[in-house]
């Protein structure tokens, strides 16, 4: 896992200077680096940690005087945010798997595993399955029949994958991450109250309850290439044609997409983000933490949403949101001054009654 | 999986025309369909698609002109949206698990497993529990000691379910789903800053923090017959009795039901909805997701929530309600429209103040 | 499982009267106590309850007259609500989970558990994990490589916990809680839309979209003594150091806790609760259920928040927060009360703007 500041650099396309032989083991931050640690000071504001500290390597800011902070060495890349990846991709420990086949997995004698692929204790590989090559399966995974999984794929522990899901490239799921459930889709025998309240935005009839029938998924899940799932977030199969994520989408921890759902490329799903039924999303859409997306609507190529937006109808391309109902987040942020002043309203439109209609303010 | 075009009109109730004989092996969107294909155009507007694709049969919206489309054959059913609950329970091609009880489960020798069972590998089964006629348990279940799981059910892969959980025929888990986790119900010595905040809205005695000590659940889960649970969605023990959830209640992903809580029945809870401890949801209620239901709080009969409704105090039955705090829909609807006219009124009344009291402006 | 009155009144540190040596084998609601039940009636609104019921020994409130209510015995403790947790403790009847160790489950020989552990049916733990004394690993968990944990620990089935991760003692973790994913961080080679928008408020560069590069976390996660963790709840690894969550803390189920977050001790975190990414929360901070608390900011000791608030700022030590955005819950309130009265605002300016400008409302 050690690697020389030179090979550091070189991977991550950024200069080099002094003693660039030296040895790095790990990576910290400036204030807490050892011998052997590569402290991260992307900002002038860490000089002083770094001062204090014992760092004898950093990767620095732009324009840093590395001979000025007593280092030793010194990387300094051009972006120092985007240098993190190459980085912590080099510098990564890994989960500890042991490589090969646990003999306690169960694979389905008709599964196609390639041949250098890892498969954790306890995990079940279905039927007519395909993980390409180079992949990692974590322990206790599920592996449902006809999954294809590509290449490069790392699952993390207690990952499940349904039946017939088609995943690209270099699939990442966090622990617990489930692909393939059935989509939430129930149907009365007679008009239900929702379709009534749907009609007329307000009221229902009063009619009595019914039981629910299920409508089952007969589609699956479609994921592109280099599309990575946060711990215990979920993907719905679609009804009648599959669910389908696009390349390089990336989902945080516990986000949610419901059924029929129909996404394009590079979005960034944070937490705690639920994408009802049938939505669909355009190409490079960021949904802030714990956004809701109304089912059935429609959010632009390159819409972004502040934290907690709900976005109850469609959002044309660009558009950046906030708020409950999601509105611009411009004139969300004014809406939120307005708000703060209505006290202060209230008082001088009292005011202003008593003054003009000469009546007491009885509010 | 293949069906007559007759057989799958009389399941569905509905009328069938033409070739009746033809054999139905998948269901599809009317632009997609091909030789084998039942065409879903349940409405008008996909009359378009379907000349467009390949269809040869279609389920086809009330009044629909079969023969004028170019089909062959059609079914015809009153409710085309309630008859694809019966189609796609026939078409569904399953999970594709094996039948019977997979060698590397782990039965208690107490436990009372009907003989048609199938449970999936690596799936732990504990003492006393009983598991009825008919279910399907998935791979890496695990059922608590005393539980009883009614006919039929089905359990997704990695579905949990703890002890003494009682529930009832036609049970649907999807994966991840977790029944009968401990209640979240802690106490400190002396009252809280909680309990203080409670009492006062809003100021809190400014005493030192306390430690929590925590009050475990001695009751457990009951639910009913032809309850459905979402993936990774959870339902918690009760603390003296149990959770109860009543029968043909339906819950998305990532819903979660508090300690105590008692429901009635035919609800229908979206994602990422959360009822806290002790709340009382009656029959047929409609949650919309990421609703939120406060602790101790009742929800009457037939009340419907719109999607991120945050319910902060009991709701009488047959309410629709929006917002956070949660209000009338109607009225909500038109507290939204109020607050956008607020800029507005800021500048009007600083006009009207101009006009009345001569003074300038001063906002 | 059972205990005399007298003992279980010595438990709680409470005074016993009557048969004392009668024993107890549950605890039940007053209405439904039956023979070998202590009936719960913390509160004189339980009396009714109690005397229509089967009771013959109760725990009650302070100053009941317990002869009056025909009782053979009871127990009286100072705060009944605190006594819950002491007398929840000695009566609950576990998950009836076998102790030792499992002959199914796959333990590197590295790892050292200690003697009186015991470990469920296909459980893993990975090399070099340090099991304490006491502590009860349920059926399906993961327990990582380099992995410590303390004594007393108890983990319910399928919990999982990533490598490296170290944790105090008395841990517990409800099913398919999960400690050490991956954080949630990506990065672009160019400048993206989120920077933008970080830095306008309002508006994003209309540049192309841009794949994202994953930033791996090098860190783990750090847990104190007596922490509980829900449900299906995560805890993500740090980027460079460790994600750290104080002594006492206490989790709800589906809680997310980003990467980087250095929580305080006994804090007390709800149902759905999200803390994004590098977020630092003090000490006795409690936040309501689906409460959400942004990236980077800070939470001051003892701070409270009513259910859904969502915090887009620092908050001072001390502060009770409710709403959307979070702002101080009695100004909420009077906020809220505003609103309610816009309508009629709207009305009464249209009448003032007639009465003075002489024109007619055109709103």
């Amino acid at each position: 896992m050690s690697h020389s500041v030179k090979d550091i650099a070189t991977a991550l396309g950024a200069q080099a200077f002094g003693a660039v032989d030296l040895l790095i083991e790990r990576v910290s931050e400036p204030g807490h680096a050892k011998q052997g640690d590569l402290a991260l000071a992307t900002n002038p504001k860490y000089a002083e940690d770094l001062s204090n500290g014992h760092a004898r390597v950093a990767l620095l800011w732009e324009g840093a005087d590395w001979q000025a902070l007593g280092l030793k060495a010194a990387i300094i890349p051009s972006r120092p945010r985007y240098a993190m990846s190459a980085l912590t991709r080099m510098m990564d420990p890994g989960q500890g798997t042991d490589a090969g086949i646990h003999p306690t997995s169960v694979i389905d004698p008709t599964a196609q595993i390639a041949a250098d692929v890892s498969i954790g204790p306890f995990t079940v590989i279905g039927a007519r399955a395909v993980i390409g090559a180079g992949s990692l399966i974590g322990a206790q995974c599920f592996v449902g029949a006809d999954v294809t999984l590509g290449a490069n794929a790392f699952l993390r522990e207690q990952v499940s994958i349904g039946a017939r899901a088609q995943i690209g490239d270099r699939f990442i799921a966090q622990p617990g991450a489930r692909i393939g459930g059935d989509g939430f889709s129930f149907v009365t025998a007679e008009k239900s109250g929702i379709e009534a309240v749907r009609e007329s935005l307000g009221s229902q009839d009063d009619t009595d309850g019914q039981p629910y029938a299920r409508i089952h998924s007969l589609g699956a899940v479609q994921i592109g290439h280099d599309v990575e799932i946060g711990a215990n977030a979920t993907i719905d199969n679609g009804t009648i044609r599959d669910t389908v994520i696009g390349d390089g989408c990336k989902f945080d921890n516990m986000a949610q997409v419901g059924h029929n759902v129909v996404m394009g490329r590079d979005c960034l799903i944070c937490g705690h983000v639920a994408i009802a039924g049938s939505a669909r999303v355009g190409n490079n859409v960021v949904l802030g933490g714990m956004t809701g997306i109304s089912d059935n609507i429609f959010i632009g190529d390159r819409v972004i949403t502040g934290g907690a937006t709900k976005v109850l109808s469609n959002v044309p391309a660009g558009r950046v949101m906030l708020g409950y109902p999601a509105t611009q987040m411009d004139k969300q942020v004014e809406t939120y001054k307005s708000i703060r002043r209505l006290p202060r309203l209230l008082r001088d439109v009292a005011d202003l009654k008593k003054a003009v209609f000469k009546t007491p303010s009885n509010d």
